[in-house]
């Protein structure tokens, strides 16, 4: 029997940086990769395989990165967990051994209740290949497509669909769509650009039926109204993946994902699981938290993997740091919202500011950049960050959660340490998050 | 005789700024803002007025920013300052009295001693539209332009000048350009850009004599050497602009700068002091910094602003936090180079990582950007980074800077929130900040 000193199931963004981080800190233990998939898909790249990237083929991990620093990569699906034994079999029956487990099985694509959803034409976003690419096909051949679902996802895939020149329509059960990641005010910033580009926005409302004889014709939607359609996305949302996990009688979270301690052990010691497997909670509340991202998938691989050889790396909880982009309008989000704020429980202060985001405003590429902060209301903490604009949104976004992370204070936000350039950035004097800072301590 | 409750002198960064975040705070009292320009430059976009803007007068801080505020402009000069009386006397022998006065004049482009530096065509950077304006109208007659000094601005002005098609040299005493700023490595992919550029370069060398019959025709630099020159452009540095201070007897700094404690009070309570006419101290030793940007303007300008109605903020030093960009090559740094912490005595780690800026990599204007970053050895903390790559890196190096600021740790950096999207930043797995701290923990 094989055995190996850490096993990592699972080689997506969680097992590709569990392993590799593992490497880093451990040059000498045998690593071993199991994975289901040939190919590995960049997840956050999939919606961008239909408009953007040359060729869909072109969104693929490449293996050299865990082969070049020696980390074995077995193709194959883990049948069952025997943790008395420590041993993983796989699809044909055979047994590796291992000393340290992780988990990073990932989720899969949750399909609504909806009549008509196994007709052809009607697709998820599965992390396949093959898959992804008869959905490539099939738009090729389409005209009307609807797409079910206005969070990142539909919206991202909307927005690409848009550019094959298709007849976009999202649904949304939602008053907005991108709800659940932003206040109003952004939502209806990202709504007016997708009616900007083109996409037909229904939300409020949901599919109460998929139509067609043999493959999708229709859409009919709760509000009475029917669309044409020959192709259906679905893009509601993920479950994690914890069969495996459940079936070796790990300890399941209160929101389905495998239950983890701060060190992201599992109820196992030795078995560890990271990213959408694996439940999350919040920074703020200590609560499990729904949020499932890419980059929350790494950073828990970054402690899992130093951690295996010894606890070392704490989780503090997920701040939730995200940003996305329709046509060239970019929009971020730290932290907590004015509505999630207030679910938990806090008091805040909200502040913003809004300025170009080069500096004069007469700089090519200049685009107006928008900024609301949220501070709690005694600590005068920031607990919160939303941001608009142009192409930098993205790491903006990354100061903010920085800077909620290292818990600081509104006056610190006020004179933080930014450097500015004309090409580059907002002016000295209207720097958005500081000018946001300042916006909240006039009221607090 | 004129009363106001605070008086501000100079209407550039700092005196907008200043008196903006004096309004914020406090919206009764009287603001009066005395400045010798009738027109005031953004003194950063300097550089782009002459490739870049559509017109130079584009580089213009709109007055509006102070009027609508209820913020008096004075255009005049200050000819005296009588601390005893509280007044200050304009070029006419007005007076105008104040309850409290905030320094921001500035400082004054340095003019190196060579033989030659009065002949026409030869030109500093002067802060002033008339003076800049016949920049501009002597460049379009120039064909062969020399630049001395290879720091920010001479670089900044090289690179435009070259989009004009103008054959440009810097010509640099030290042995790289921008070396008060980089480590070398970065220096040199500064240089290889410039080089690319078409930018011709004199480095380890020195201009001996400027020479022409009336106005400029050659440049003799130490090396031996001879360049036809019709046109020279001198950006070595400035020097703080303190007349007017020292002549009424405040204190002045060791490095020449208008002394400030932490809250930015002169030596005179009422009276306080901004931007680059003040003395500023090292956030990593407390000692004069030669550092003056238009960022740590605004940021002084923000505390003082506050201060001037009460004491609230504490200056707590300079980080040094700036950007740059040379064709599509954008460079910044944050906090210390392997120079100056070796200088102030620090040991250290570095840590690097590489890596594209979307993902994945076949993603459109996907650039390639190195993080360098540098943590103290014992307590683990960083103390600076400097970063390559594309339009991002402006808001990259913020996000290092306010990790600096904040005491964070390498283990800490490995782990931070940020967030990912493959229009927008690295991928998670190789998220350059992650992956620096990371090869600098491997090393601690």
């Amino acid at each position: 029997m094989k055995k190996t000193d850490l096993l990592v199931i699972g080689g997506s963004a969680a097992g590709v940086t569990a392993s590799l981080t593992a490497r880093k800190y451990n040059k000498d233990a045998s690593i071993t990769v199991v994975r289901r998939e040939k190919e590995v898909l960049v997840p956050c790249g999939i919606p961008y395989m239909y408009g953007t990237l040359p060729e869909p083929t072109k969104n693929i991990i490449p293996d050299n990165l865990l082969l070049s620093k020696n980390i074995e990569i077995v193709v194959d699906e883990v049948k069952s967990l025997n943790r008395d034994e420590k041993t993983v079999t796989l699809s044909k029956g055979e047994k590796i051994g291992y000393e340290k487990l992780i988990l990073a099985t990932g989720s899969i694509p949750a399909v609504p209740p909806i009549k008509g959803v196994d007709l052809k034409n009607v697709f998820t976003v599965r992390k396949e290949l093959s898959y992804l690419l008869e959905l490539m096909d099939a738009l090729k051949k389409a005209k009307n497509v609807v797409v079910i679902g206005g969070g990142f996802i539909g919206v991202e895939f909307a927005d690409e669909f848009t550019k094959r020149g298709l007849n976009v329509t999202i649904v949304e059960l939602l008053p907005c769509c991108l709800q659940l990641a932003y206040d109003e005010e952004f939502c209806k910033i990202a709504e007016d650009k997708l009616v900007e580009r083109g996409v037909k926005l229904k939300t409020n409302n949901r599919v109460e039926e998929i139509i067609g004889d043999g493959k999708v014709e229709k859409v009919r939607l709760s509000s009475g109204e029917t669309l044409e359609a020959d192709l259906v996305l679905i893009g509601v949302g993920v479950r994690p993946n914890v069969e495996l996990a459940k079936n070796a009688g790990l300890k399941i979270g209160e929101l389905g994902g495998i239950w983890v301690d701060e060190y992201m052990r599992t109820s196992d010691e030795n078995i560890f699981a990271v990213g959408d497997c694996a439940e999350k909670y919040s920074f703020f509340t200590k609560k499990p938290s729904a949020l499932r991202l890419a980059s929350i998938t790494a950073r828990e691989a970054r402690i899992a993997g130093v951690n295996v050889f010894g606890l070392k790396r704490k989780n503090i909880g997920v701040i939730g740091c995200f940003s996305t982009i329709i046509g060239d309008l970019a929009l971020g989000v730290a932290g907590l919202t004015e509505r999630a704020a207030k679910e938990a429980g806090f008091s805040f202060v909200v502040g913003r500011a809004k300025a170009p985001d080069k500096h004069p405003a007469a700089m090519p590429e200049c685009k107006e950049m928008q900024i609301k902060l949220l501070f709690e209301k005694d600590s005068k903490i920031l607990i919160g960050g939303q941001v608009a604009g142009g192409k930098t949104v993205g790491e903006v976004t990354n100061i903010l959660s920085s800077l909620i992370e290292k818990k600081t204070t509104a006056e610190e936000v006020a004179t933080f340490q930014y450097g500015t350039h004309p090409a580059l950035t907002c002016s000295p004097i209207s720097y958005q998050i500081a000018e946001a800072a300042e916006d909240a301590l006039t009221k607090l």
